[in-house]
């Protein structure tokens, strides 16, 4: 086992990790910016290594810096989190060549996931299903229509060589097709220099919906069901919960087969999720794999009573889950708290929290590196806490939400809080009937 | 269903009744004396009444004006927590006169209890396993002799009338109990008017372990399992955990067994405790039955995944609980957080909490009134927080409260944190082979 952790990451999942290395008697190190010295995580760390300026790119982005504090303190593992470094497949090859554990998969398995096209292109081998569309690039009409007749209207056109809505066409029709094609083509010429474009069915407010699976390095890939993300706002998940209100038995264990499939199409290592969108017809398609834990990992944790990240770390070094089993039990919810002001189309909000008092008692889980006078720094990302709620029903669960949300008291900075009351109490999220466009229509009531 | 809840409490557990009644949508009132005038049960109750000064006796105590002010906000049960009217007959009795539910068994049941001789005897009648002793009362040293030669030395004397040690005397040979008679009644006429005593057979450090029950107002009661509390210091608990490290499942099921019998003897309604005493060779004796919530529930609620106040509040409202099972899981541990100085006797340590910092993550649950500024008064018990982890087994249980009280930042009182801390570290408490005297030979290294 692993004697001692540097923790490549801050916030709550640095704390996070951190509480499970305690737990299992394995040393920590926390790494640093100067905008974080105050930060728990670096309290709470054994040993902690300021790694550089609140710039992300000259401190948590820094693989020699972060490389150099873990040789600095003779640590024999790195955890990196999420975001960051999590999926960069030079840190985890710089890792490896140093005899340092990455606790994650390998440079190759990340870079096999990290590639749209060779991920789209594996998980048709693998037999996932993948949104329909054209079989690589598209670059003239008459190949674009035979695409879009075969996988029906609506479609999206895509750029190969980049994101962020740039070279984007939804078409609804054929008459449409031409002058879409050009203009998209033109767009992804512009924006990235490549005018590659292909072309894919396009789903309308499907849900977001992924699975949770661990491989080890022995073979062996189980999955613990789903996570139900499709409260979003652009694209930034705010609410997750599990099981899916739009999941039954039968999906479950085809999307649960179909994530098995994927993982083990690349003989993958560690703890991994892979997000399908599923739509109203309970046909779900291969959207991305995540090679990290993610974000909202502990409704899991909660709903099947494990610890992800002791797996990740007892899969890393070299344990087997062979005929591992969980039984799920109860229904989990996690909201996001973020530091911002849903008066004001969420903008960030950070500054000191003059009152910082968390929720508790049956069946609530605080995750939070924050504390009363911390200075929430503007430089990162605005989530402070996460809040997890579990009952024995989803009805249960949201009415143990709306009281641990009642019970949050924070000052000095603005809140998601007083929203997710209001989603809370909505009809619609209340139903278990939405999709991705959920909060485009929903109304903050200011107060 | 009730439609609004008086809460005849404060503190934690006060708290932890609303945090159920929200979650039922029951409206709920706290009643405070004025030192609670800045308590969270107070903030967080939909109303709330001042019913007098700190001193308990005008106050919490009081029962007419708790009952004024149930009448007052048109309150339709009242719940007592646990102390203060939990467990007086008349209190329960004013209730139902008023066609008020008062949340727990009736006045004539916790009569019957109330009364340890009258107990004794039903137990008895009921086939409950008693300490063995005299029936009852013993005036003259033949009769004395006869008992303890049949129940064996040690014996104890005890009176009839009172507690707190006087009138009592362990006697080890038949040469003793001459002199330990006489000034046992002569202590117990001087303290109580009452010289009456009675002997039973001394058990030299047991282990303490009580059974959870519920029953319905409909003839059905179940059991929920032991919670160990053998960790006391002065028959004050501090840790307690389920299941027991001293309980087989043959052990669990003849304690479950006695403990529902207790429960039918009296035709018991609500969630009440039998507490025994165990001996080394597994044998366990009847000591009393508590008929209210106690300070450990929250150990069985996440043992046995149960709400044990929202059954309280069901059984309450005339729900039936047939057929009703539960699975336990895990290993679930409780410290109590008082605000005491460890260093110093565990002197009481009143005052503001200048920082009030919870500790979060898997496994830990909180259930705590305070908060940061939050100015304890001097005027009640000194526990301000149950910190409770769950775990796989009671080993990762233990590291996992360790981790948890690390995290755990009180400043402003003293508190029992680093006595917690040196107990979960001791090779004794690890071992789980320990009785009620392993805190006497427990030294805390003052730091």
């Amino acid at each position: 086992m692993f004697k001692k952790i540097l923790v490549a990451n801050r916030g709550e999942i640095a704390l996070r990790v951190m509480q499970t290395c305690r737990e299992l008697g394995i040393s920590t190190v926390a790494v640093y910016s100067t905008a974080d010295a105050q930060s728990m995580h670096v309290k709470y760390a054994d040993e902690a290594v300021c790694i550089g300026p609140p710039s992300s790119r000259e401190s948590y982005l820094n693989i020699s810096r972060i490389i150099a504090a873990a040789e600095l303190t003779n640590a024999d593992a790195i955890h990196p989190g999420y975001g960051f470094l999590a999926e960069n497949e030079d840190f985890a090859e710089v890792c490896a060549s140093l005899s340092i554990k990455f606790i994650g998969p390998t440079a190759r398995m990340i870079n096999q996931m990290g590639d749209k096209n060779t991920a789209k292109a594996t998980m048709i081998a693998a037999g996932v299903p993948v949104v329909p569309g054209s079989q690589g690039l598209v670059t003239d009409l008459q190949e674009a229509l035979e695409t879009a007749q075969k996988t029906g209207y609506p479609v999206i056109i895509k750029p190969t060589a980049g994101g962020g809505g740039k070279g984007m066409r939804v078409v609804h029709e054929d008459s449409q097709l031409d002058i879409a094609l050009k203009t998209a083509r033109n767009e992804a010429e512009k924006a990235f220099g490549n005018s590659g474009v292909y072309i894919e069915k396009y789903l309308e407010n499907p849900r977001h919906v992924e699975i949770q699976i661990l491989s080890d390095q022995h073979g062996n890939t189980i999955h613990l069901g789903e996570r139900d993300c499709t409260v979003q706002r652009r694209h930034q998940k705010l609410i997750e919960e599990t099981p899916s209100p739009a999941v039954d038995d039968t999906l479950r264990k085809k999307m649960g087969d179909a994530a098995v499939a994927a993982a083990r199409a690349i003989n993958y290592e560690g703890a991994g999720t892979i997000e399908f969108l599923l739509d109203r017809h309970k046909n779900f398609y291969f959207m991305e794999m995540n090679t990290r834990i993610q974000v909202e990992h502990p409704v899991t944790e909660e709903r099947y009573d494990v610890d992800l990240v002791k797996e990740q770390i007892l899969i890393a070094a070299g344990e087997s889950i062979e005929g591992r089993t969980y039984t799920p039990k109860g229904h989990s919810i996690e909201c996001r708290i973020n530091a911002e002001d849903p008066e004001h189309l969420f903008r960030p909000s950070p500054g000191k929290l003059e009152v910082f008092h968390t929720p508790g008692g049956h069946g609530v889980r605080v995750d939070s590196h924050a504390y009363a006078s911390y200075v929430v720094p503007p430089n990162y990302d605005s989530m402070i806490a996460k809040l997890i709620v579990t009952a024995h029903s989803r009805e249960e669960a949201i009415s143990r939400m709306s009281r641990a949300l009642d019970e949050f008291i924070v000052a000095g900075v603005k809140t998601t809080i007083p929203f997710h009351k209001q989603v809370m109490n909505s009809q619609v999220f209340r139903s278990g009937d939405f999709d991705t466009g959920f909060l485009d229509s929903f109304r903050f009531e200011k107060k």
